[in-house]
Parts: structure tokens; C-alpha cells; sequence
């Protein structure tokens, strides 16, 4: 188990050890998108992973680092829903029980397929304060290890994975990777991947504006909540940990606010152009490039469309 | 320009000639589905094929087979939608102009996107002979060449290519694939890749009961119409023509017939679980498969997803 900022070699050595649990998901790109930003977007289709979402990448990074006498007693963890599934996959994988603690309001499909991979999960008041204090109990009770949902270095390892195989699927060299932030797991880990495997290429974030604490943390150099928090994009409404932080401080570019309204014309765009059932949050690296064009023209641009699961009676559209 | 049952080496060298203009689409595979199934499912995603659906292969290799004198004066059909944005989306790969005939209750989203190409839309009833009238005069005056939705052996042949990567992306021999039926240029096309370049797999089709010519025509030895129109499926409305019949005869083993709700059903999977846009039309394979699911138990199936042209405003859940 690595002890401090992922390395390249730690990168590598994850990579090997989920890649025969994940699929590695097509890069895809879209004559229509390209035309409309007058650049080359290349599509990182996490959305098409393992759960619907790259946080399988992970889960099954962290768990797969545990020892045998720390799966005997489980694992725990709480989530708005798709590092629940992440965790509960894994979980399943090596065959280790998993405890999780949802918000009760979370999305059906997402408390459904949770379930499906036989976790246990305990609902709770969607506070921060209320999740840590279930999770405290059920590892209390169990024993079980908990794993956070992004500061976490195996997590965080994991997750760079994605940039890792978008920077080796794309034939010429990408000018910019954006991934939206919430967080900071999947972004912190993309830009390691990207100063490790392609230091020519920045990274970007896109974050709502809605749950704009990212980009105050960013600019205020120490981390910040966000002002209010009301948006769409429900998988990104975490402020960033101290693991992620500093990685992302040293490593990001820029961080990109977009409103509700422009989160819903990108997955309109992604479901309708690219026939990709995207959730909002999966939609933010996009809206913000289409948001900022003009800064992104004639650039070789790779997009990390994080998330799929969307309960199909709820769209916003 | 082939005359007669495309062989297998027109196949091959269609597959040449579309090849720069198409995506080599993914095979994707769930996990769920197949447990669901309890069979290997191989599923071919022509939703994320260049216009959204298999049919741009059709439109593209009987465009490209046309002589230069004949580009000259367009290129013309009638279609409820897919084969209309390929022949659109072919035409201007190749710098002709199409004249696009379209029944008026055509879908938006359809519409639009052969607009999007620059193809000169004609609407008219939504009557067999009422699209024939109309671009018969568009032939009389313009000169254009019709292109026949399905019953064209260059049509057929293009379609052919998409059996022929599924067949050639799945490393295990396939004991079945299955594609859906309206006019049968998938279908035949299909069937005739499955026999040259798979001889032990079986062809199947599913065909909405609601449309259910198909089924009647295989059973009697003659092209039949359907008992009744009324289904979902809105791209396999058309019944086979005397191109498509005689192949479908020979090298199809057996046609399944499903109802709107065992489709709608599918596609509920296709998009929650595999995240994938389809149109219904789209979902009738795999709803064939969930309906014959003790026929077809531990076999490995291809699985044609067709297209993923849907009003996002007019969803059936």
C-alpha cells in the first residue's frame, strides 16, 4: 500500500490490478461536437465502466489493497450513490462484505443496484455530519474498513487509471484533460496520470457553480465550502480532501464553473449526439469546454464522462 | 456495381470502401444481461454507427458504388427517418446532392438531422404509395438516382458489414446473432456475413408483433403484408421486398416476434444498465432473446443494436 502521492509506479501497478475487473471503456469522439467547438474532442466513455461509473476504478484499487484480515471484517463507506455501487462491486469481487451508508434521499437506481451487489446498507440524513457518524457505528459494531469516496490515496491511484488509458487510446498527444470535480479523487488522479504518462497536457476541471467550493479552494489556496450548494449535478457536491487538494493545487490548470442550465444542454448534446446515457454530473467536463470555446479552439481536448446512472424517470429533459 | 446475392467478397470489399467513413462501432458485453439471460451476450452498438444506426453502412456503399454521372444529378429516397439520414449524411461525404422524401409525422429529431447534412426534404403521407409517388416525380424532374431503403443489393451489402466486425471483434465463434426485420436489409445482410464468415452461427430476427409481416412471409414461402401496423418500433414498419426475402429464406433459422411491451422492457435494460441510447426498434434483438431465453441458455449471442434515434421529449418510461 503506497503511503503518500501516487507515483507513476503505483499508477502502473493499479492499473494491472482492476484492469481484469473493469472494462476499458471506448474513447469516442463526434464529427457534430467538434464542429461546434472547432476542436478534437476525445471522449473518455466512463459512463459505458463497470457500475456506470469510474469510481469502480477505485473501489477496486483500495480493496484490492487490503490485507485478508481486513476484508474478513468488511468494508464500509458512505455515498450519494455511485462510490456506494463502487465499493459494494468490489466488495463482491473478492467476496468481502459490504456495509454502506446512503443519504435516504439518494436515486432509486442507485440504492437498487447497490443492493444487487448484496452490500447492506444503512440510510441516514444527507449531512455530512450524519454519514460520518453511521459509518463511525457500523465500523464501532463490525470492524469493517472504511473507504473514503476520494481522499484516499488507493482511491485516488485508481481513479488516474481512466486518464491513464485515455492518454494511451488517443494517437497524437492531447493538449488539455478535463474531469469535473467534486471531491477531487477522479481529478486529482487525472492529473497525475497526465504529468506522469503526457506532461505536455493540462488538466482542467469543470465544477457547478452550484457546489463551487473547488474553485475557491483553488484560488484561496486552502480548502473552502462552497458558498451554497443547488445544482443538477448531484455526484459533485463533496469540497475536496486534504489528500486530493494539494495534488490538484500543484497539478490543475484551471478550474471551470458552469451553471445548471449548461450542465443540461451538454448531456442533451451526449444523449442525443453521442447516444450516451450520461448523468449531469458526467456532463459538466463538457458543458465546460462549450462554455469556454474560444480558450479551447484548435485544441486536441480529452473529456472524462464520468458517470451513467440517472434514474430514468427523473431527466431534465 | 454487383448484379445479384452479394458474395463474400463484395462484402469484403464494402467493407473497404465504407470503412474511412464509419466508426468501427464497439462490442459491448453486461454482465447483468447475461446473468439475466444466463447465456454470453455480444452486443454490437450500431446506435453510436456516424447518423446514429447500422444504416449509415447501407447508404454509404450504394452512394459510393454510383458512376460520377450519376452523383451529377442526386441521389434520392424515401424513408421514415434512418435510411433518410444516411443516404443524407452519404451524399454530402461524397459532394451530392440528395432529395430526401419523409412521411410528415416523422420524428424532430430525425428531421433535423438530415436538414443538418443539407438534403432537400419532400414530406408527404405516410403511405407506401404516397413516398413512391413523390419521389418518382423527384426522379422525373432532378434525375436522381433512387437509393431503396433495403431492397438493394449494394444496401444489403453495406449492412452486411456490420455482422462482418461483430463476427471479427468477438474472439469466441458466435452460436447465434440476432438482428431485427422491417424490410430485411440488415437481416439478409446479416444472415449472408453469418455464412461466409461464420458458417456455424445462426441468424435470427426479432420482429415487433405489431409489424409482424416478417414472420407470415418465412412461414408461407411468399412476401406478405402485416395483419395489422401498430408498434413502437417505428424503423420496421416496411415489409420485405424481393431482394431481401429470398436470403432471408435461405439463411435465416428463425424469426421471433415481441410486443411493445417486451420492447419497451429491453430498452429500460439497454439504457439503465448498459447506458446506451436506443430507439425501440433498437431493443427488439434483445427483447427476443429475454423472451426465448431457455432457447438460447448458455449460448453466445450477438446481439445488432440498430440505432439510437429517439425523441428525447417523447420517451416511453
Amino acid at each position: 500500500m503506497s503511503a503518500g502521492i501516487p507515483t507513476k509506479e503505483s499508477i502502473e501497478a493499479a492499473h494491472k490490478l482492476v484492469m481484469p475487473y473493469i472494462h476499458r471503456t471506448p474513447v469516442m469522439t463526434s464529427q457534430f461536437l467538434d464542429n461546434l467547438c472547432s476542436a478534437k474532442l476525445f471522449f473518455k466513455c466512463e459512463n459505458l465502466q463497470k457500475i456506470g461509473a469510474f469510481k469502480a476504478r477505485g473501489g477496486l484499487n483500495a480493496i484490492l489493497s487490503l490485507s485478508e484480515e481486513q476484508l474478513k471484517n468488511g468494508i464500509t463507506t458512505h455515498s450519494s450513490g455511485n462510490h456506494a455501487q463502487a465499493v459494494a462491486f468490489a466488495a463482491a469481487m473478492v467476496g468481502a462484505k459490504a456495509y454502506i451508508v446512503m443519504p435516504e434521499n439518494s436515486p432509486l437506481v442507485k440504492i437498487n443496484a447497490v443492493k444487487g451487489y448484496g452490500a447492506e446498507i444503512t440510510f441516514c440524513k444527507n449531512t455530512p455530519e450524519e454519514r460520518e457518524r453511521t459509518v463511525q457505528e457500523i465500523i464501532r459494531e463490525t470492524g469493517a474498513t472504511f473507504i473514503h469516496p476520494f481522499n484516499n490515496y488507493e482511491v485516488i491511484t485508481g481513479q488516474a487509471t481512466a486518464a491513464k488509458e485515455l492518454i494511451e487510446d488517443v494517437a497524437e498527444p492531447l493538449d488539455a484533460i478535463i474531469a469535473p470535480v467534486g471531491g477531487g479523487g477522479l481529478l486529482s488522479g487525472t492529473a497525475l496520470s497526465a504529468h506522469y504518462f503526457s506532461p505536455g497536457t493540462k488538466v482542467y476541471a469543470g465544477e457547478p457553480e452550484g457546489a463551487a467550493d473547488a474553485v475557491l479552494s483553488f484560488r484561496s489556496d486552502k480548502i473552502e465550502k462552497a458558498p451554497y450548494v443547488n445544482t443538477i449535478a448531484d455526484g459533485l457536491l463533496t469540497y475536496l480532501g486534504d489528500k486530493t487538494f494539494p495534488i490538484i493545487k500543484t497539478y490543475v490548470t484551471d478550474i471551470l464553473t458552469v451553471s445548471d442550465e449548461e450542465i443540461i444542454a451538454a448531456m442533451r448534446y451526449l444523449w442525443e449526439r453521442m447516444k450516451l446515457v450520461v448523468e449531469p454530473s458526467g456532463a459538466v467536463s463538457l458543458a465546460a469546454i462549450l462554455k469556454n470555446k474560444e480558450q479551447f479552439q484548435g485544441q486536441k481536448i480529452g473529456i472524462i464522462i464520468t458517470g451513467g446512472n440517472v434514474d430514468l424517470g427523473k431527466l431534465p429533459f
